[in-house]
């Protein structure tokens, strides 16, 4: 069975590292040089933007996946004409727009922030100054808190949309959440469902710095709620594979923020922490094998490892660590790794 | 770092899928047209007999291991003179010859079956009748059962020995053993030894079907007498890497039965029930960095898949089950991968 991963980075290398003991072998396409997936997987060089090359690529494969989400959607879908990609394009389509993102949660009674739509072509939105602080993001294109700027009142947002180039954005209103909580579910074909327990994430800077799993004092109620909303946006879809979903929880409710139609580095401990992790769960979707166990074996925290790497002698001698390096050149703010440490 | 591999199969195939987690990278060597290892691994193709071949790879790798017993030692250390090879090819040489490791483990004074040397060039051995039921086997080559046959008396002792061509053997007084127990252990390059918990075998024809870990009813006394045996081993050979050992359990005490220098399929459960992997360890051992931890994560039972392959939707289902497949075509008697259930 070979699998075609749009995209080179760790997230197709962790699949990539999966696959084999389960007699399946994964090609990854992407335009970089020597990215960090190439260790491991046959590396396909092309252009994402080449018809043509996304085309071959697809038609040399048996079923088809995506590890990151700037995507030419259209393109895509004139290229998987014979072979299925999963998740589904049109779940990938709304991930990639801030606003359908938060249009979809309203349309599925899923909590979100309130929010304003900012677009040139449209008449400016009427915003009350009581809806202040909030956030501007731009609708496309943004990730690890890039393309975003604080506005902490109204007289701020001109000048703030103009730092964002004037893009279609979304002025979000503050959440004053306590905890960062996120969900790894995942549909099989069969429309099967299974969810990891919701595990906590600290941010820094806008990048994942720790993941705890399953997140404390999680209750029943809490995962439930969760559960029920990752269902309906997996079955909004028809989704097969990894879906992840960030939720804010602000001492009573979770809210929304974001989804991602991947495997997500908020599911990273699974690969140490559950009896199946994120990666096998996403093949044996996509494939149409039944899904793993979410099960978690104890608590594990998983810490990333960014911009600089510590001496691999002394991350060696961390008892019950695990050590998952990608391979990639040391840059200021770059995911290089990660470690599981296990309770 | 580039780690070179001579061998091809699956125990080179797993070492491989762990490097990259470390930033290591295999490559392996050998003849085979597209073995199971060339999945995963950078696949350089030579013969073990071709000098030239041995030496250009040694050449090009940071360091050097080897997955198999059936390698020409002194071509070996011919080649590895500017690239350092682990575990040392005394052992190797020792592995190889069931005569020397049966004298090994009488030098070290580790309790081993009584034998009798044959060899064309040699007087015939005198044998008491006391002696039997005995087994012969082949000294060098043998391996999974093949090499050997059953000697009930001394009268089908010439026919026995006809049947493997009068090859120098050995003749191993019968164990009346109650359970096959085995020992992984590693060494590091500082001389720090670790050993995982002893472990249950079952044999069936000559090959492991099942491994227990750690072996049930386990006293921390035979514990620490099977690590005293596997540390004389290793410091005699100033020992860097993985090392099995495999003993019988009469009742009362361990007898020594064989050693293999190099990861080993008794520590496949390692894989999912220990904090470090026996394939982790012996990456870690060749290149220098820290052992790590030997505490296994609960009870796993590893079976072997051997001949044909079950449907992996059936193995798919079953819950804390860990399939490993090596990517092999199914023939009788192979082994073709492996399932750790934990328990």
């Amino acid at each position: 069975m070979r699998i075609g991963v749009f995209g080179t980075g760790q997230l197709a290398r962790m699949m990539a590292l999966v696959a084999p003991r389960l007699g399946m072998r994964c090609e990854v396409f992407g335009p970089d040089e020597s990215p960090c997936a190439a260790d491991v997987a046959l590396h396909v060089k092309g252009d994402l933007a080449d018809d043509a090359a996304l085309e071959n690529f697809a038609s040399r494969c048996d079923v088809l996946t995506y590890e990151l989400e700037h995507l030419p959607v259209d393109a895509l879908r004139a290229a998987c004409t014979t072979t299925s990609i999963y998740p589904s394009l049109d779940a990938l389509a709304v991930a990639q727009d801030r606003l359908l993102e938060k249009e979809l949660f309203q349309e599925l009674q899923i909590p979100t922030m309130r929010f304003h739509a900012l677009d040139e072509k449209e008449p400016k939105p009427e915003i009350e100054p009581s809806f202040y602080p909030a956030r501007l993001k731009t609708r496309h294109c943004g990730y690890d808190g890039k393309g975003q700027h604080q506005v902490t009142h109204a007289g701020n947002l001109e000048r703030a949309w103009a730092a964002l180039e004037r893009a279609p954005s979304i002025l979000e209103q503050q959440c004053d959440f306590e905890r960062e909580l996120s969900l790894i579910a995942v549909r099989d074909r069969k429309g099967t469902i299974a969810c990891y327990p919701l595990v906590e994430n600290q941010h820094q800077e806008g990048i994942l710095r720790v993941t705890t799993a399953p997140a404390p004092a999680l209750s029943e109620e809490l995962q439930k709620q969760a559960e029920s909303y990752a269902r309906r946006i997996l079955e909004r879809f028809d989704y097969v594979g990894v879906l992840a979903v960030e939720f804010f929880w602000d001492g009573s409710q979770l809210i929304a923020n974001e989804l991602a139609p991947r495997v997500h580095n908020s599911g990273h401990w699974s690969m140490d922490g559950a009896y199946c992790c994120q990666f096998e769960q996403h093949l044996r979707a996509i494939t149409g094998l039944p899904l793993g166990s979410v099960s978690t074996r104890g608590v594990t925290t998983m810490t990333n490892l960014i911009g600089v790497l510590p001496d691999l002698n002394e991350l060696a001698v961390q008892p019950r660590s695990i050590i998952h390096l990608y391979g990639k050149a040391a840059r200021p703010g770059r995911k290089l790794g990660h470690i599981n440490q296990l309770v």
